[in-house]
């Protein structure tokens, strides 16, 4: 296999984009990472892409982007994996790279989804769920993050208020980031007074329904050092998978996929926690962040909320995370999330972040969840001269 | 990139599967293809699948099909083109096997289209469309395909009638198919009667809408070797695109992304189109069928019609076609049925398609179509010792 970078970075500021539809918004982000590589042709396009089908009536996506960016005629598919879709994008094009057969690829996370009423996004959203053992009953993907949430203050002796770290810091980092959608600092009194949404997830808890596209082009690092390309290093790629159900997994409060993506990961890299210095993570609703960083390895088990209540992931802590706003306050267009947790991390390595860079940071690692934790894609990039 | 052969083959019986949810038949396929090949757990799992969001409500198929057949923890995903999703997934398993990513890989097609009434069905199919510039102004599926069928007809000089011969054909070979749809012959008169359904495509040019699943596991061409696998060697595998919409398109009559796909599996197999001994084509209709001969090289243009009406596509003639019913009789269950077509390839290259064996083939190609052109995924399939 052959070893791979990245060589070019996309994204549009995520939001309510009116003005722009899904084909707008996944062209705009994939020519964007084609200028910032200097190239013009991917050999292949592949779309990571959850709702459009349910909220857009459009499939066939590959196919629409591929030729709304003038790249008519090139292998483009969608891929799909719930929340993860993006980062499992990504994931098929590394292999198509490292593999050998192709060169050039792009990856593009793109979502729509104020093209419906937000309650017929919302029931789209349960998809990513076990339709007939779930969704049936009328769970919303809020409410299975509210009985995890539940279930692990039950376990572990948490209040609601030890989660609003997680907000917090996200809100904090995405002031500087151009991108995000909410730019914004949040207090822990307002963490405190917000709504409810499906007890104990608030609406501070949760990341809220946006529109988005972000895009990444590989080419094997051998090519991007022949061509003096700005390059960061795919050291590990995963994707791992779970029961759908949340009452069929073996343990409800470890993301079984997330620690095997992981490890899968680790292993690739011939890297462990200790080496990571930051962790763009799934915070799509804070219980996830605390599964994450337990599954990753940052945390013992029960431990993961702690981090956020000492601190320990802001931009100074011992694991910086969500650097960039993350999902709650970036933005989560949900099939798009997974990829730019990728261009934010490669800002990070590339030194790029702006007033959020990270001193030295030389590993960064992604993780895309997809579902309540049913599929779940995890990736390691290294600095190049690191 | 190493040679890779296709080990298992799995099918379940296209219809009307009451009683079989989706989970259920991708499962029974999935588990199917890997009793065939004798292996019990594929490194990946890439489900080829356009409707399940709009029909059943449910997307991370992935997931939900790893963990159906038993295979949680797994890498899976899914992977959409429209109607060409199934052989879209069979296209990425090969990347990810031929590249090294994995040694087992398994592939399946699966789509349940009697989840939902068969107006909510046929509207979701459009979105294999432009939404905005096709589905948006009414345009169905089956009216796409009749205006590109009237303008054939109208350049070319045919008439209605002269298509007859593929549904003809296809239904001849579906009698004998244990899984087909439709295992009954019809006849010229019966085609001439055909209600219509958007002038000039009538009942008996189209297929129908069915559930299905099918799946091939992959293995590289020296693992079978070496375990003593039935292998059907994969020489040719290729995706390309087109313009979405009709209106979009250089040349409305030819099939740019079939060409182009067919160009690239055929150069990739160092093969021409006198070297495919049939050709397991899209004929979701019948116009379809006459556009798909043109494109791949086995009629001048203007000529594929002519090959139904002098009976060059029967399990006989110079290129048989639909050699197990195709999809007008198998039956069309849209992400399901690229690797249908597959799986019935290998049957004949095995030598097992029972009364419709061909006799000493060598070489098949299939070619699935998603949308009305704009993504085309072909492959060229070998007997070993051929």
């Amino acid at each position: 296999m052959r070893d791979v970078s990245i060589v070019g970075l996309g994204q549009i500021a995520v939001g309510e984009q009116w003005d722009k539809s899904l084909r707008v918004m996944g062209a705009e982000a994939v020519l964007a990472s084609l200028r910032d590589a200097g190239l013009e042709r991917p050999e292949a396009l592949y779309v990571g892409n959850m709702l459009s089908g349910q909220v857009s009536r459009q499939e066939n996506l590959g196919a629409l982007i591929a030729d709304h960016a003038g790249l008519r005629g090139i292998e483009a598919v969608k891929v799909e994996g719930a929340c993860a879709s993006g980062a499992a994008a990504l994931r098929l094009a590394y292999i198509a790279v490292a593999g050998g057969m192709h060169d050039i690829v792009a990856a593009c996370g793109v979502e729509k989804m104020t093209d419906a009423l937000s309650e017929e996004t919302t029931a789209a959203l349960v998809s990513a769920a076990d339709a007939i053992y779930e969704g049936e009953h009328g769970l919303s993907f809020v409410a299975l993050n509210a009985l995890l949430m539940r279930r692990y203050m039950h376990e572990y002796g948490y209040q609601r208020q030890d989660f609003a770290g997680f907000a917090i810091n996200a809100h904090k980092n995405a002031v500087s980031n151009p991108y995000a959608m909410f730019r914004r600092v949040i207090s822990a009194e307002a963490f405190a007074r917000a709504r409810m949404i499906a007890d104990p997830v608030s609406l501070l808890d949760s990341s809220a329904i946006a529109d988005g596209a972000a895009a990444v082009v590989l080419a094997p690092t051998e090519y991007a050092r022949a061509h003096g390309l700005k390059a960061v290093r795919v050291v590990g790629s995963a994707i791992a998978t779970d029961a759908v159900a949340l009452h069929d997994r073996n343990d409800l409060l470890f993301l079984q996929a997330a620690h095997l993506s992981a490890q899968r990961a680790y292993a690739q890299a011939g890297l462990g926690p200790q080496d990571v210095d930051f962790f763009e993570l799934h915070d799509a609703f804070t219980i996830m962040s605390a599964l994450s960083l337990e599954a990753a390895g940052f945390a013992e088990r029960g431990q993961g909320a702690r981090l956020a209540m000492e601190n320990e992931i802001s931009l100074q802590g011992r694991i910086p995370i969500c650097t960039m706003g993350g999902l709650k306050a970036r933005g989560h267009p949900v099939g798009a999330s997974g990829l730019y947790q990728v261009v934010e991390a490669a800002e990070q390595l590339r030194g790029e972040a702006g007033a959020n860079q990270l001193q030295g940071c030389r590993v960064g690692m992604t993780q895309s969840i997809g579902g309540s934790g049913a599929l779940v894609v995890t990736h390691l990039l290294e600095r190049v001269n690191g």
